[in-house]
This record gives structure tokens, C-alpha cells and sequence, in this order.
């Protein structure tokens, strides 16, 4: 049975794909908002974790309603979790089974239960949140056994969790994208298998 | 890194214990009140399951209070928490990674998201749920491909989720216990290993 896992590039959702691919047969679907965006580092990193890797466009209509929903909230969660739930939306229409790397106590981006709800039965498939029910501690402990980890922060970092597009959106309709989102998020990216040296970024 | 998982012979607790048995020294462990309750239909299931099988006792201070918690609630849901949790505790003394095969949207056993907090901090240990993410559909799929499971109503089947031996003990007391526990709760069974014709029981 195909499973369509969302894959930013970075711990989670590696480990949740390597997780589910032992039962199901997955494909790593990263979601960017403009094609020419795909990032290196994200093709890099599908290529370590062993799975097919699928890109998928949101385009330009989701890109602005996001930015707007930023500036108007003054803070990224609704409109993170907008998009999220956008790419999963679509994801659905695509596979029997759909899947992302969230955890309990992920603030952003997580699904309410109604939502989890909603998109189970408007598309008629299953959800799997693999890592929903593993504390960090053990996250990092299996995440480690697999891949080499990089992490940084956004806006360094090259990874694809939807958050460097909307930045730059912001900064072109000219005004400073740190005013909105939190300093000191960290953020992984998988740049190796494990056992190997990695690559650095 | 050893990890003691919460095993009622059930179809969820074999699940997870499988699906953590990729990562961990799993050990499974069957909780009862009186050492002379033990199935022998619950160590069957786990020879089935193919992991190493503990059985640990909660002795008859726990029962009585179970017994008192039904009788004084006029249903079940609160006792059979009170057990669950006590079992978790039981087990944090004992590994330092534990586990069960509570799913999210289960009511009854579930702890809540401040007993989780208390339980990881107070003894130091991670507390797993694997198929906390996985919605019903999926979890009998994937329990169907690794083993054959026996349906049932509590009180006609041995497993081993406390209500046996907490029915008897109010029937003991010239209550019925019907009165108490909700009909219609099914339960299961790990009867096989998946691609064999099964025990039936």
C-alpha cells in the first residue's frame, strides 16, 4: 500500500518515513511554494533516507494568503498551520495513506483533533502521525541510529518546512521577517546516513 | 536500550511491541492482581509475538482498590486507569524506556497529558506510545500482517486487561458485575503468527 509521507528534510519526517517504510510503501513528497525553490539540500537528503522523493507546488495563491495571514496575525503559527494542512489536504487526493513527522507537543505545525477528523473522512483515507506518541528524547535517540543530523536555524538553514518562502514574501512586500518569527528555532536537516561522515552545510 | 512494554496479549500491545522490537531489547510484561491468574492463553500469545515474556504481580491491595473504585464509581474507567498507571509506574522502576499500545481516542486506558509528564520526570524514563499516531484502520492492517487475532467479549476471553480478575472480585463481594462493565467491549487475542492457520480459542 502506497504512503505518501510530507518530508521538510529534516529529523521527524525522515524518521517517520524510515519508520512507516517497513509496512508501507512510502514516498517522501516535499511541498514548496514556488518550483524553482527545491532546494539541493532537500533532494540530498530524500536521497539518504533511501525513498522515492516527489516535489509538489502549492503556488503563488497559498504563498499570499500565508504572508497575509502573518502580517495580520503578527506571529507564523495559523499560517504554518494553514499550509500544513494544505499540503496534507493534497497529499490525500494522491495516496490511500497519508503521513507527517508531527509529535505530541508540536506546537506548530499540528492538526487539531477536528481537523485530523475532517480530512480522514472528507478524502476517505488514513493519517499516520508515526512519531505522535514518542517523547523527544527518543525521537533523537532513533533519528541518530539512522541519519546523520545538521541543525541550525531557520533562515540558515536550507531545509523545507515552508518557512524560508513565506520570509522572503515578507521581506519583498517590505518588511523585516524576524518581526514575525520567533528567534532561536531550531531547525534539522538529514545530511547523511548514519555509520557515514555526513555532509556538512 | 531495553524497553518494557505493558502487554495484554491483545492485538495493540503486540502491535507496539513488535513495532518497537525493531529498535529496542523489548520485553513484554503482563501485569495480574494474583499470581495464580495468569493465562496461559496470554503467555501463548506472547511465544506468538517471539519476544521475551515477564509476568508481574500487583498484588491484592491494588485489586481491593480497583474493587472499591468500580463499586463506589458505578462503572470501570477510573479503576482500570488507576491500574494502568500503576502498572506504568511498576515499569519505570524496572527499564528505562517503557511502553503500551494505547491509541489516541482511546478512553479507557489513557493517561492523561499531566500523568505522562509526571511519569517521564519522577522516574527519569521515556514513556512510549507507538500507535498513538495511528488511526484504527491502520493499526488492523499492520496487526493483521504480523500475527492472527481472536476477537471476543470481556469475560469470555483471557486476556489480560485487568477485568477478569476485577469481575471476579466483585462477584466475590454478591455484586454483579454486568451491572458495572459495559457489555459490548471487544477485546482481542493474539492467537498466531500471521501466515499460519492460527489456535483457536
Amino acid at each position: 500500500m502506497k504512503c505518501g509521507v510530507l518530508f521538510s528534510g529534516g529529523k521527524d519526517s525522515g524518521l517517520a518515513s524510515l519508520m512507516l517504510s517497513r509496512y508501507y510503501e512510502v514516498e517522501l513528497n516535499t511541498f514548496v511554494f514556488d518550483e524553482g525553490q527545491v532546494k539541493d539540500t532537500i533532494r540530498e537528503a530524500a536521497e539518504f533516507i533511501g525513498l522515492p522523493h516527489q516535489v509538489r507546488i502549492l503556488g503563488k495563491e497559498i504563498l499570499n494568503r500565508a504572508t497575509e495571514m502573518v502580517l495580520s496575525d503578527g506571529f507564523p503559527n495559523n499560517a504554518i498551520n494553514m499550509v500544513h494542512c494544505e499540503a496534507l489536504e493534497r497529499l490525500a487526493g494522491l495516496y490511500p495513506v497519508i503521513a507527517d513527522g508531527t509529535r505530541y507537543g508540536d506546537r506548530v505545525p499540528f492538526l487539531t483533533h477536528d481537523n485530523v477528523q475532517r480530512l480522514s473522512s472528507r478524502y476517505g483515507i488514513s493519517y499516520i502521525r508515526p512519531l505522535l506518541g514518542f517523547p523527544k528524547t527518543e525521537v533523537l535517540r532513533l533519528a541518530n541510529r539512522e541519519v546523520v543530523i545538521t541543525y541550525g536555524e531557520t533562515g540558515d538553514m536550507d531545509n523545507g518546512d515552508y518557512e524560508g518562502e513565506i520570509r522572503n514574501a515578507i521581506r519583498m512586500r517590505g518588511f523585516d521577517p524576524s518581526r514575525f518569527f520567533p528567534s532561536m528555532h531550531q531547525q534539522s536537516l538529514v545530511t547523511g546516513k548514519a555509520g557515514t561522515s555526513g555532509v556538512s552545510t
